[in-house]
């Protein structure tokens, strides 16, 4: 394989996609395959400071809060330069590049969970990301109200174990994650092709056996 | 005056900008005005932080180089919260606002010196600023040739007292200032109403006045 193939998950805080990406890399690299894992934001050194920036919940207190249009820049600034120094490099190398998060995910967040539009979003990634796109991505979208649950349990155990509130996506309200969950069902209706939705709640180990049924496929083609 | 007047400056470095733009406001100021002055980048804590990454000379080897398309959209990140913090909030006052730098030098740097290209700034600049533009930019421009003669002046001077290279920018080749010295040419006929060029060579004292009376005019309309 000269060229690599490029492979994004999606999905809310909770949805289980790092446990799953991680499985996927696993299986793959168990059949030789050259795996690079990244996620966004970080992956990078400076996207790893971008993060810090983004994710710690010390940010609204201490710069009176991230804009939104601020926020969204941020995660594309992370994003070109993962492209730029990881995605690319590895692509043309012939590895498969798994990434936890990319555009869908500025679409679902800032796009309609902060309102910024989906349209906005979109021409963000023309002129950041010269519009490039995964061959496949998975999007796990099991029904709202359990990963809902998730998110806020480990939320909570964060803060327990951490003294933190490490997430602050995760302190929004119902309402904001409902958005999020509309607005990838959309992308998935509209990128059929792209994007394969796993929605029922299943054991990590039946999820797992049917992402790398769908990926085996997909490479295959 | 139920609302403010926005100013921005630019020019190349060396140009003087910096200079005249504090002029003007102890001008301004001295006419019992209340001026609120901002660079790009910086001016808000989380800009602040983002000029540290962008300017720190130790990016390069430290972060691998940064991707002109993230170095691009860090600059807008910035922007973003400096339009939502500082200035639209100022000019809702009434206050006028002086900024050092602005998307101008979006366009000029990272479309023209990098290479991105005039429409994927303005791209990014309706995306993240929603195309707002200031009343007056006061484009500094004199003669290239002694304007890069000063920033390599200011560079070594640098180098010297700090030990350090502070400033990438100003170790750019003379294509790449020639290069951001055309696309503000390029500008300021575009948009001949909002851009005022000074191109002459002449004292702070003169230029600082021949700025005031510009000022003054376009405040009175």
């Amino acid at each position: 394989m000269s060229r690599g193939f490029f492979i994004t998950f999606e999905g809310l805080d909770g949805s289980g996609k790092t446990t799953q990406l991680r499985r996927l890399a696993a299986a793959l690299e168990a059949e030789g395959l050259r795996v690079v894992t990244l996620r966004q934001p970080g992956g990078t050194a400076l996207g790893d400071r971008i993060r810090s920036v983004l994710l710690d919940s010390r940010t609204e207190s201490e710069l009176g809060g991230i804009a939104p249009t601020a926020e969204m820049a941020l995660m594309f600034a992370d994003r070109a330069q993962s492209l730029a120094h990881v995605i690319h490099p590895a692509l043309a190398e012939g590895a498969v590049v798994l990434c936890d998060r990319y555009t869908d995910s500025s679409e679902a967040y800032q796009g309609a969970g902060r309102g910024l539009g989906s349209e906005r979003i979109r021409a963000m990634h023309t002129a950041v990301c010269d519009g490039f796109q995964p061959e496949l991505t998975i999007l796990l979208l099991p029904p709202l109200e359990g990963s809902l649950a998730r998110a806020r349990r480990r939320n909570e155990r964060n803060v327990r174990t951490r003294g933190t509130d490490e997430n602050r996506f995760e302190r929004e309200g119902d309402e904001f994650y409902r958005r999020i969950y509309d607005q990838y069902v959309e992308i998935a209706r509209r990128d059929s092709e792209r994007v394969v939705t796993i929605a029922e709640e299943a054991s990590i180990e039946t999820i797992a056996e049917r992402i790398r049924a769908i990926v085996r496929e997909r490479m295959a083609q």
